[in-house]
C-alpha cells in the first residue's frame, strides 16, 4: 500500500483521534453508517475548538448550525480499529463556511468515509443567519494557509 | 405459551410501545444491550408525563434524577419487533421513587428484560434531594390503586 | 399554516412514523442531527421492506448498501413530536438506486429535513457491484407509479 | 482534594480511557445515563480482550452474555472530559463471572458512577450457560492477584 496514515492526514490542520467501539458495530458486522455522523460533529467541534471560534462567536452573541452534511462511504470498517478524522475548511462564504472531512482507518491507512459540512453562522439574538466574523475568517485562513474569497 | 401480551402488561399503569429498530443490534444480532437503558428512559418519563409529575415538581422548582439502575436481561431481541415497557412506582421513600419496568417482545409474548430505576427528587435552588412533595405522592398512590409507606 | 401533513407526504409511496424521544436532544435541546441517520436508515429499511426488495435480492444472492447519504436540515425538531419520514425513489442507474427522504414533524407540519440516499446493489460472491435485477426495477417503478431510465 | 485520579484507578488491572463527546450530553446538558452502559460495554470487552479470555471461550465454542447490569450514579459528567473506567472481577461463580466498574472523572477525579456486570458463560452448542473453564479463572486469578472461591 502506498499511502501512509500520515500522508492520507497530512491535508488537514486538524485532526480527531477517535476509537472505533464494539458496539459501534451493526447486524452485518461493519460500524453503522449513523456512527460516522457522531464521528464528523466530533470532528467539527474539535476543529472550532482548536480555533477558539466558540469564544470568537459567543462574544458576538453568534452561533455555529450545521445546514447540511453530504458523506461518501468509502470502505467498511470494523472493531477494533481507531479512526482519524481530518477536518480542514475548503469554502468561506458569506455567512457559511464549508469544511471537509476524511474518516482515515489506521488500521488499513485507508480512507473509509469523506464528508462535507455546511456551517452556518447563526444571531441567536435576531434569529437568522449572519456574516462570518473577520476574526473567524483571519483565523481560518492563518490554519489553513490559505486565502478564501467570499 | 401461556402468557399474553395483555395478561403480561396487566400491572403496570403506563407502558410504551416502541418499534425495534434494525439499527438497535449489534454484530451478535441481538438488540444491544444499550438501546434497552434509552427504552427505560422513556418509560419513566412516560409515567412522569402521564401523571403530569413534571408540572407538580417544577411548580416548586424540583426535578427528578436517576440515581441508579438495575437491568436483568431475560430473553435476548432481535429487529423486526415491537416493545412493551411497562412502567410501575413500587416504592415511595423520602426524597426517591423506585419504578419497576418489564420490557416485553411483542412478537413473542415473553419479559425480555426487568429493570428497577431509583429516582430522586432534587432542589436545584438547594443543590441537595428534597423530599417527594404531596401532591406527587398522591397522585402516583390513586394511579397505582394502592398506599404507599415512607 | 398552508401545508398540512398529509399534503407533505402525499408524494412518498412509504413513510415511515417515528416518536421523538427525550433523549435524542443534544445539549442545545434540539433533536441531535445524527439522530435523523438513524431515522433515514429505519426509512430506507422500510421502503426495501415495504417492497419485499430483500427477498428479491437475497434470492440473487445480493445486497443492498449504503454508498452515499447527503442531508440539508431545514427546521430543528423538539421534544414532544413526532417524525414521518417520507421515502420515494427518484432515480434507478445500472447498480445504484437513489431515494429522496424527507423528515416530516407531526406537531407543526412542516419539514425538519431533506435527504438523498444513494444505495449500491453488490454481489457479495464476486464482492463488487452489479446491475438492479429486473424484479426490483419492476416493483419500484409500479409503487411509484412511473418509468425510469437507466 | 485528597483522591488523585491515580488512587481511584488503582484497584482496578484494567483501565478504559474514553474521552466524552459533546454529542453525549442530553438536553439537561449532562451526559446521558445511556451513555455510561456504552462505556461498561467497552470496558468488559477492554478486560475480556486484556486477558486474552474471548480465545479462550471460543477455543470451546463458548461466549460471554450480560445477564445483568446495576448501576449508581454518583456526580453528574459534562463535556468536555476524559472518563477512566476501571474494571475489576469480584466473584467467579460456577458459570457467572461478576465485574465491578467506577467510572472516574478526569478533569475531576471523583467517581462519577459505579456498576456491577454479571456475565454468564454461555455453550452456544447445547443453547445453555456452563462452567466457567478453568483457564479463564486461572488468568483472572493471576491478574485480581487473589484467590477466588466457586
Amino acid at each position: 500500500m502506498s499511502d501512509s496514515l500520515d500522508s492520507l492526514l497530512e491535508p488537514f490542520p486538524f485532526v480527531k483521534v477517535i476509537p472505533v467501539q464494539w458496539g459501534d458495530q451493526d447486524a452485518i458486522k461493519h460500524v453503522n453508517n449513523v456512527v460516522y455522523f457522531r464521528w464528523f460533529e466530533c470532528a467539527r467541534i474539535n476543529y472550532f475548538e482548536g480555533i477558539e471560534g466558540y469564544e470568537m462567536l459567543y462574544a458576538s452573541n453568534l452561533g455555529a448550525i450545521l445546514a447540511s452534511i453530504t458523506c461518501d462511504f468509502r470502505n467498511q470498517l470494523r472493531y477494533p480499529d481507531t479512526v482519524h478524522v481530518g477536518s480542514r475548511v475548503t469554502k468561506i462564504g458569506n455567512s457559511s463556511l464549508q469544511m471537509s472531512h476524511q474518516v482515515i482507518s489506521e488500521k488499513h491507512a485507508i480512507v473509509a468515509a469523506e464528508a462535507t459540512s455546511t456551517i452556518v453562522v447563526f444571531n441567536y439574538e435576531t434569529n437568522s443567519s449572519c456574516r462570518v466574523p473577520d476574526t473567524v475568517r483571519e483565523t481560518i485562513a492563518r490554519v489553513e494557509g490559505r486565502e478564501f474569497d467570499d
